[in-house]
């Protein structure tokens, strides 16, 4: 039985509200069935005729998609809703779908401001909805199979943990020509108070504490805007310190000139290393002290049970990032299902980010940026 | 508006009916409606309920769902019938569909014969229905750009055509063991005269003609079964000889062992040279005479309109085989919509494998398999 | 002690002589002490100066040299000699230079002609002295290290091998230039019945052979002219059949527009596979049916005696062509040396590829231009 | 003629003294004629029979081959001493060699401390002698392309600049064992106050001012000390400004369990960017705002002068780490010999690391160290 997903934002021209659309359809576990997809209410309506979805369930704002589907009849109301708006309209669109007894899909960084991220979590765990968080590259099998590498003590106590995300597409001021994606993501008011740092810092920061199992404790950043112009941070490299005093270093970028989205994540212990990057998303290199380097493969018979649960595919035929971003999805609604049928989800299932991974992140871009404005080295991951 | 889609074959436990109902979803043109899952009616009806298909449209069999679907109410009916069968049950079913007005989805190779294939070609085109065959590997954007840029002349006259297929999951005698895909591959009542040739040497045949725009006139093939106890190939060279005088050579192997499915096609002509493979699909290699080689990249600002048009994210999102798949099943609707509204489909929407390529990949089986067999050197391409 | 090295072939602007002076500086086993390095006198006495060699020992003409050095008192005499000149003077000078007493070390391919390659074998065996033929690749570890797994029954019994050797630089018809390594490898007189099939040809079907343990004794052969005006073949595709009843194919090219020289060998058993490749000479791919691919690398504390007695540095130091070209070099000096001692060479002083490769090179020839020329498909390798 | 070459250091089982001799020997510019190999005379004597230097120039102390090569004729004394001790017998040696008319090659880091090296410098520059240091990354031809491409604006001007140098080999308590490079490179009293910073470090740090052509004026530095019972850091990352405004970061690490040598740089100007790693060392990645990235290859036609005089075979023969080394050995020996023939050495002959990289880097170590230890965030990089 397909879960009824609603949708707001994502109207014509947005990308990532289209990313969403497919990443629910991969794995059939969703059915579009209403959605508000822009604040203008005509361009919602036209966004959603194109999407096949009934006129009526086509609403002009978020406050009325949620009140109306409040009223339908539960056999066809929806049960959950993805959130793929600017960072300024998360917060409370995904509060009153909590609220209103709906689930929710929202995109990163969770909210505009760690005070906003931390009552979230608390209406999500009193709401008793779920929350998923599209931090999207820990949806690749790969890089859940790193991770329990790690947790595993294959490579050994972690000591090093360097994550890297070099992005070139804002390498001009592109905000001054008609570039929706760089006028948003370059808008205090509609991306926070971060740029680069909040739209890819946090999934360089999600990766870092994903794979690694280990927290940020302490972390010293240099901050900076690169282009003339732009009123957020374009570039930055943080110095990170976890909790179990192994360090770590995140680079992300968007003025690397023509560099595309190759994320990447590795980390070292005291018997070997892992290193993954997403333009070879398929291959994980694990490294040891003495024998030849490995490559794991996505699909491989010896890879373990969660990264083939997350896999479609035979080895050789390459998952990318919109499965990648299914995977979230599939596991999410596997978990909704399995709550609402009084079940207890797998661990694989549970295997989505969600609003802890939300504050954290939330607590990085005002800490990144607190230190990047600090004339201190070291300061203290608060949140 | 979806097209209304059947499918026959596909039902639980089998690899290709899944990734073609991923691949049908991704794009969202497709509602699957109907479907004669399994040659086992009971297992028809349980593979037709997962996919939360209603049960009066899980159908026993191929002729049953024909049949049935005829006789609904036109705005109900299936429209569109996906093959996704072993290769003895394509023929019948593919041309009982177009006979009865539906248009068909086919995988590859599209018949068990050459003469089947001739003349389902026929009966194709006189019910006035469409056709599409799954040579996934053309629906890379970069595999479309390389022929483009084959067509444009970018590396001036085409002399050599390499293509390579090597696989290991055949290495081992696997259809003794209870391995549903070995099996029915390996057996010539389900596979035709041709194992590994037929499985992936139409692929890379296929992917020659593709992207060089050249047709075989002659071959020369080495043709093995190696693993004992094998009743078909699992190993063949081919050498080349193209109607332009171009030469080239395919090698297709299901027992290189530890080879996943990293099939490469590179091109050469007097200014210069292409190379793409799987392994890297997102990367299409260019490379010149005298200056440096350059890498082209789906989703790159730079690439062709076809390029983008069968790209769904900006570079270095990395797109892989199900979207390839998925390439195929939305050029197809697209193709299938027009012709339904009487409009003329665009070179893009058109751009996808059919009957042609279906009749030249079922020559390459024969001609391909005689060869092996023959003493002499050059034999003619026939038809 | 270092050996004393004379030259024949070589002068300024000669690539490849410039090559083997490099490769017998490295390892410090050699000292250049005289040379013919042109036929034309004043342009050999002109190398030979530029070379820092003493002008009474820069001579005209290989008899010159060989005549003249054989009256110098042992203890200055020349020892080996390099013979570094086209294909046509190969033959006699090596002839000359063991029947004088010499070492020799020639440059692939061994003759001009098989008669000629035969007759130099006896004549090297009768001699009692040590000739070299210079096989690069198989110089280089990973290569080694490969032939080794095999041996050792690593990936099983053999059953394919692949040597693809591209290069693009004969794309355009060089020899109508001033172009002096165009011109001798294109012109029949110079280089024989074979260009591309003796120039990189030879080279590949070395290393099938070097790293299968396996004979080739059946061919059938696609060779082609492809650049208008060409003398000899510059393209061609061999279907292989060794001894053990494996299959190969070897493709080389020199129309491959854009290419470089990036050789590769490919060889597949029943329990894993090896791949190499030259742009990346330092890493030998090992796959296995149902474990990740392992990636050994120069160097590695876990590769074999026999590779690392050919490395120089700590794995991550890249070693190339030179160190491969090298590691010839210095296995036949310490040979020469210790045969010179009346000791035992070590298997792994051993490893350089002498008179038996260099006949198979030259029937490789000559038998891949027949088949080139055959209306028959499969030829036995005939000797 | 060759340049007579003394050697201080290196003797029988020393890493770097045998890289040195062989780079010293690669393009012929060089004759070893003299050693004091060891600090142990019996051992500098075997080390120099070994290396067929005759007894009489084998010495027991740098202080008495200084001594007794000056007393020999000018045509047989010794011209250019390399120094390959460990650091703390890096100043003293030098400073006498420059002082008693000896050019010097000194591996790097030039000296023990910051003074040393100033005054090392100011010795230099009276004497009129010259000295090469061996920072060996920037002998690769790719490497110097990258720093012309940058200097003629193809990538306008510098925003970022990235260097890495991952290396595993210290993971373990090495020096624990009897592991003479370990040993003396984590003990203060021959390293210096660095360990990783000075042994890598400053191999990343000079790639940074030398591809950017900018200088750091600031820094942020994260210092550890991981394995347990280590004396001196392991691993570092470092947070840099430039003078021109330019951010960077480095990390260079020996714990990274698993890692060889693979030390990266990056750079990215305005308008494209450049990327270099010394496991794919023949090849330099080009990027552009706009177009495909571009593979640019040590012997490409399309090279610079500068480039290809630091080559020596055509594209696809991959050189690689020793003949990077030999090419400043190279460079070195010409400006030798041109400034001896009171000639003009030409930009390219003098294109080696000096005396003023030297202070640099010596510079770094102290300004890195001292950062790492203060609370302080940014502090400016004093000479």
């Amino acid at each position: 039985m397909k879960l009824k997903l609603g949708m707001i934002g994502g109207g014509q021209g947005a990308f990532i509200g289209a990313v969403h659309r497919i990443a629910s359809r991969i794995d059939d576990e969703y059915e579009l069935v209403c959605g508000a997809f822009s604040s203008n209410a005509e361009r919602s309506k036209a966004s959603g005729a194109a999407l096949g979805i009934s006129d009526e369930r086509v609403y002009g704002t978020y406050q009325e998609l949620i009140e109306k589907e409040q009223q339908l009849p539960e056999d066809i109301r929806v049960q959950v809703i993805s959130i793929v708006t600017p960072n300024h309209v998360h917060f409370e669109p995904a509060k009153l779908a909590l609220q209103s007894g709906f689930h929710v899909v929202l995109d990163k960084p969770m909210t505009l401001t760690l005070q906003q991220a931390k009552e979230l979590r608390d209406v999500a765990k009193s709401s008793g909805k779920l929350l998923c968080l599209t931090h999207t590259y820990t949806g690749y099998p790969m890089v859940k199979q790193a991770r329990e590498l790690v947790a595993a003590g294959h490579i050994g106590q972690v000591r090093k943990v360097y994550a890297q995300y070099p992005q070139g597409w804002l390498s001009t001021f592109a905000e001054g020509d008609d570039n929706k994606q760089a006028s948003w993501r370059t808008d205090p008011s509609q991306s926070g108070i971060a740029g680069a740092m909040g739209d890819i810092g946090t999934h360089a920061f999600n990766l870092t504490e994903y794979v690694s199992g280990l927290q940020v404790s302490h972390l010293c950043a240099d901050i900076n805007t690169v282009v003339p112009g732009r009123k957020l941070d374009d570039d930055g490299a943080v110095l990170l310190r976890f909790d179990s005093g192994a360090s770590g270093v995140i680079t992300a970028t968007q003025i690397a000139a023509g560099a595309e989205n190759n994320v990447k994540i590795s980390v070292y212990g005291d018997k070997g290393g892992l290193e993954w990057q997403q333009d070879d998303a398929n291959s994980l290199i694990v490294r040891y002290l003495d024998k030849p380097a490995e490559i794991w493969r996505t699909g491989g018979g010896y890879t373990s049970a969660t990264a083939q649960f997350n896999t479609r595919t035979p080895s050789g035929h390459p998952e990318g990032y919109l499965e990648a971003f299914a995977n979230l999805y599939r596991n999410f609604a596997l978990t909704v299902k399995a709550k609402e049928q009084k079940e207890e989800p797998t661990a694989a299932m549970l295997d989505f980010p969600g609003v802890e991974e939300g504050v954290r992140g939330m607590a990085f871009i005002e800490n990144v940026i607190a230190s990047g404005r600090s004339e201190q080295k070291w300061t203290p991951f608060t949140i």
